[in-house]
């Protein structure tokens, strides 16, 4: 039985956040998480959709993924979730880093069914496309069968905000090197319709709604 | 001694390359990877900055950093390089996934000394900041000796590539949803100044390369 690791709180720079709220702003910006696991007794990591859903993480995938099957059957997890955010460009290498949020969530997953499974699932698709659930179909039995839907609750966890200026040592910030913040953002691009769109067919407002 | 998982090729979409020019292109452009490793057998994700140096990839941090001194003691670990590059938006949320690329690279790190290690360093701060190693003075002993600098070799890894279009079944096509792909992209923001930069010290070429 192996033992969690011991959590806490990492509070780097001077605008650092450490509670509770800015674990979920961070979980509420990221779309994608890193998943770790042990595969024959190797550290595994994988990438994958996750949305907070109050007190829990959910990840979903298809029922012949075997990572998936393996944390349905509740093996110890890791999930991290990262959002860069800059660059910390300091007067020497040594000093230079990045912006960034991480946290890391430990626990078991279980596997939801029924109601909980379905509103899960409306959960992850407007987290990664806020909107969407009102636009498209209900999934259907088979779409359902098919597909694996995980809690994780949100309890052992363990937030990392890197936000501050450089820190450069007295005679280097006498000396001509520049030193700032170059900050870093996601952008959506213009949508590109599918190849197989019918004539016609307008953007629907969640995809508007993510134009700069 | 665990087994190391097999390491496999998915090649997802239409214009997926599943070649290791692939893979090194992916390594090239994202600047973070997520370090799997165990704690206590547990499973650890760690973000960290990662540079690809020729058949190996770099990673460094402090030498106060317990999962740093792990790794440098050759324990097994995944790194997974994960780069977001648009939401499909198919007709239907069971349909509707991202586009992205994502490597693993399996197996155990080395810790570098001497000129490998400065050499490293340099490559390092040259895939963060282009041009930046030209700019800065050199690491002092202190900063070297407070720095590991770990290289792990890429012989066993696996590349995912999501690239291709929403694949909705008939019935959906048929239907008024819309349905294509909204890109994301990484822009750089304005270049915001240290608050003790001397006056008159310019933005320097690096910097201002990363403008859009």
């Amino acid at each position: 039985m192996p033992t969690m690791p011991r959590t806490a709180i990492t509070r780097l720079g001077d605008l650092a956040a450490n509670d509770r709220a800015a674990l979920d702003r961070l979980l509420d910006t990221a779309r994608v998480g890193h998943v770790g696991l042990l595969d024959g007794g190797w550290p595994v990591v994988i990438p994958t959709a996750v949305a907070r859903d109050g007190d829990a993480l959910l990840v979903h995938g298809s029922t012949g993924s075997g990572w998936m099957r393996s944390l349905a059957g509740e093996t110890p997890v890791c999930v991290t979730v990262t959002s860069l955010e800059g660059l910390v460009v300091a007067r020497s290498a040594f000093e230079s880093s990045m912006h960034y949020r991480s946290a890391v969530v430990f626990g078991r997953c279980t596997s939801l069914e029924g109601d909980a499974k379905l509103r899960a699932l409306d959960v992850l698709t407007d987290v990664l496309l806020p909107g969407r659930v009102a636009e498209v179909r209900r999934p259907d039995a088979k779409e359902l069968a098919a597909t694996l839907v995980l809690t994780l609750p949100i309890e052992r966890w363990s937030l990392k905000v890197s936000d501050g200026w450089p820190e450069d040592p007295d005679d280097d910030v006498a000396s001509s090197a520049w030193a700032g913040v170059v900050p870093m953002t996601v952008t959506y691009g213009a949508p590109r319709p599918a190849p197989d769109l019918r004539d016609g067919v307008a953007v629907p407002p969640s995809v508007v709604a993510l134009a700069p």
